[in-house]
């Protein structure tokens, strides 16, 4: 079987092959994959525990024994809900990932794919579906009568979480350095959004559009003070990245008198793939795509992938 | 009847008298009361919404109609037990509070002391208990298999919680810039203890004596990320203060990866405040008292209360 695997750091990914059996595990067929963030990270260098040569790739859409299925990229979470043990890992390192032919899984990594979604769609889901479950609907408790607001609705897993939150029945408002972006969240039902560039931004949206009980953040960095801001009093915030750095000035006193809960989470246990996958199906949920690429193209998706314009997931179709 | 009242920031306690009744409150008698930071923090100027006359005090043990009470500081919480309604106030301001000879309550702020409890201890429980309670119980939910650290000992707070975590039956773990303090908590049934002076003290404490899965702090500041670095995966954070100031080097990644919550929490609703003290009843838990003075010598008791030597509360007994 062919796979694409990286050799080194920032190097591109090679057309390499993998031959044998892997015990306890079945080989299937991969349909389509998507790239992850992770992915992004893990080729830069900038992500733990790497180890070269790694075929990535922690989501797919795959057939087995003439099925299709949707890959959970967890592996090995153990039994304990709230942490992953230490044995634990992501599909596409250090197991070999999915940008290859074949994949070799457990079968209980393989859970149906929701009717409504095609190939593609149902090869990106999971991993930043996974991610904006866990934050928004089981740290956040998202209600719907909570008001949401996602702080960059650039990324996956703030535009699954929107998703979720809309499906739920939330009032969603978004920020983006891009006022197309914005525009499009609105397209897809948030009620409105604004910059995060300007100073005091928090403040001055929540004069104007009122304070939020559900925010999530991938960004951190100086501005997180301004998500207290537009917190509420009881307001709950969920953070799975921090692509602005360390958080350099939050009070304690917002925190302890506005009874702030901040969570931070990554990815989520099996349970919460389960309840994910049914959140998507009872509520026809699409994840969004921006581009879908050949994976023989695989290394232009990657070029493409880190475009600051794109809004949805990169998909790749596999022969 | 006689209280002592507070007429401008930073002003002495001054004795002056109050008459006439409020409607749909009982008077009772005040036995004894006590000081917390936050009638300290009135008293400088420094909280929000201050005004002047005000009798201060928060706490009291009382008697009406020939029984003993202990007063639930709450006013008017409201019916949501994530958060107080906006009318809430804590008694002691902007409703008269417990340094008089009367105080005026509603009576449902009137609850049974638990029986192994003297009126000194009585009177100092109320409000750090039910702040200790919520941080620890309801927001961290401590379990008896977690491993406990308080930051900062010297605190009322600080000392319930770690009285509380002790009930329950967790291994706690302390802090202090003083030896006499950590050694005093150790008496009382902590295992360890540290000092938070020196640089990088929660990662070599953490080396020395493993990871906490919850963590109490009432501090902030730029040492808050070494409650980060002692902190378990999945580990609970709970902050009820912020003595140290802002909170200046937070990483996102540490939070996320190591799937950390962090919960800001003040005061607690009154079904806290009941399951508070029924631990307190339980496990027949004696909030810790420094010294006991006459009420008349007040100016002299808040002067005693900044001593940073001092471990415990500040218990004042009325005639």
């Amino acid at each position: 079987m062919w796979v694409y695997e990286l050799s080194e750091k920032e190097g591109v990914l090679e057309k390499g092959t993998r031959e044998g059996e892997i015990e306890g595990k079945v080989k299937v067929k991969v349909l389509s994959s998507g790239i992850n963030r992770r992915d992004i990270w893990i080729k830069k260098g900038l992500y733990p525990g790497i180890k070269y040569p790694a075929v990535l790739g922690s989501d797919a859409c795959v057939s087995y024994e003439n099925k299709t299925y949707l890959l959970n990229p967890n592996i090995d979470w153990g039994s304990n809900p709230m942490v992953p043990q230490e044995t634990y890992s992501i599909l596409g390192l250090e197991h070999d990932g999915c940008f290859a032919e074949h994949v070799w899984v457990t079968s209980d990594r393989l859970f149906k794919v929701p009717a409504h979604l095609n190939i593609e769609e149902a090869g990106v889901l999971g991993l930043a579906g996974l991610t904006a479950y866990r934050a928004l609907c089981s740290n956040c408790k998202v209600t719907k009568n909570d008001r949401v607001f996602i702080n960059g609705i650039g990324g996956a897993v703030a535009q699954n979480a929107m998703l979720f939150a809309l499906a739920i029945g939330c009032e969603v408002h978004v920020s983006s350095s891009s006022g197309d972006k914005i525009e499009q969240a609105i397209q897809m039902g948030a009620t409105a959004g604004c910059s995060y560039k300007e100073e005091n931004w928090g403040k001055n949206y929540k004069k104007k559009e009122g304070g939020f009980d559900v925010i999530i953040d991938s960004a951190g960095g100086r501005g997180f003070k301004e998500l207290i801001n537009l917190c509420n009093i009881g307001g709950r915030i969920g953070i799975y990245g921090g692509t602005r750095g360390n958080i350099t000035d939050l009070s304690p006193q917002h925190l302890f008198f506005k009874q702030i809960h901040i969570f931070g989470s990554t990815m989520g246990n099996d349970v919460e793939f389960h309840q994910m996958l049914e959140l998507v199906k009872t509520h026809k949920i699409r994840p969004v795509i921006d581009t879908v690429f050949n994976i023989h193209d695989i290394n232009k998706a990657f070029e493409y992938a880190v475009d600051k314009e794109r809004f949805g997931k990169i998909a790749l179709q596999h022969d």
